[in-house]
């Protein structure tokens, strides 16, 4: 079917900028995440909290996709770092092209960090298949979404080598089962990091952050 | 370029296919809705309690969109009323062809209904493109999302006829504003309808049930 082959040359091409991607970001030293939810998960949320923590240890930068508003990209500017937001012009997910624009156009700000969050488009499905040159992608599941969600959304869980419940300050007013969560994940993805964590009331972000931490630690000792 | 002609060529099927069964609802007289939201904003759980308000009034059947798993059909079932889940093999949205293919194995079950209940995948984005030759679109917005989805996702909330905000009991636990989304969704759609409600508490479930009656009453008498 012609609609497969022109989404296999879509995603080889994508995968040939990902490559140029992780090349740079290896040659500056800088730990890539690739950060992916569904609308509403608390990805905004936690990187302003993120970059509370450890604006005084690291240097960090964001990009943001959406479909429309310059929202994130400005509470992450307001949080004190770098952003640029990529709009994606209805397109369910970022591809690593945009990314390289964005970087490209934004210059020395996004250049040479330590960190760099990659917030995606709102969607567990679309920015799955997607390399973006990052180290690892990162999935988030709040507590308000339903645990029945890992084996709904499989492709994204067996991806993502950490998996973060977010807003557990909400447990006590859901129906959510952790420890269910953590077994679909662990099925799908034996080798998967699971956090909880409350961006709002900081419960869980001490882990959070030493994991982002320990990866760029291993990142530049390899 | 070749991406766009063959999205252009696969939503003009869709189209056709969507017409064809807009025919046969209408033959049928059954209202038809088309449920849109993220991931875990609450669509089965708001059709359980709509199934258990009106179980004993109207013929009710559902189709549910998932990349994975039967889980939501089977709690339709559960709740009493036939469904069939259809699993869109990575797609994030439904298309006109997989409803009608559905309709026909189901064959009796799904026929002469008054009221079906298309769930859609979980997807603020995809879903919107794809006419299923439903009545209209309706979108759910649960409070745990954050008050700025509208304006982030405009499409689908210019296009639904009803917004229902649902999940209003964690409003104390949460930070949304209300007015703020009724703003942005009054913007982008003037005619659009609000609806707030509870499917755990009950509350705004009356206001749902009648829209939904009213909605019938209104295709027969036409």
């Amino acid at each position: 079917m012609p609609e497969i082959d022109v989404k296999q040359k879509v995603l080889a091409a994508n995968q040939a900028a990902a490559a140029a991607l992780r090349e740079t970001f290896r040659d500056q030293r800088t730990l890539v995440v690739n950060l992916i939810s569904s609308p509403g998960s608390g990805k905004t949320t936690l990187l302003e909290a993120t970059v509370a923590r450890l604006a005084g240890k690291l240097k960090m930068g964001g990009l943001d996709g959406d479909i429309a508003t310059e929202r994130d990209a400005d509470r992450l500017r307001k949080a004190g770092i770098p952003a640029r937001q990529i709009l994606t012009g209805g397109a369910c997910h970022l591809d690593a092209r945009q990314v390289d624009a964005a970087l490209v156009e934004e210059g020395e700000k996004l250049r040479g960090l330590d960190l760099l969050f990659i917030e995606n488009v709102g969607n567990l499905i679309c920015p799955t298949s997607y390399d973006l040159g990052e180290d690892f992608k990162i999935v988030l599941l709040s507590t308000a979404e339903g645990d029945d969600k890992p084996f709904k959304y499989p492709a994204i869980f067996s991806k993502a080598k950490v998996t973060v419940l977010t807003k557990v300050d909400l447990l006590p007013h859901v129906d959510f089962d952790v420890a269910a969560v953590k077994q679909q994940v662990s099925t799908l993805n034996p080798g998967a990091r699971i956090l909880e964590l409350s961006a709002r009331t900081g419960d869980g972000m001490d882990d959070w952050c030493a994991l982002l931490e320990g990866e760029l630690a291993k990142k530049r000792s390899s």
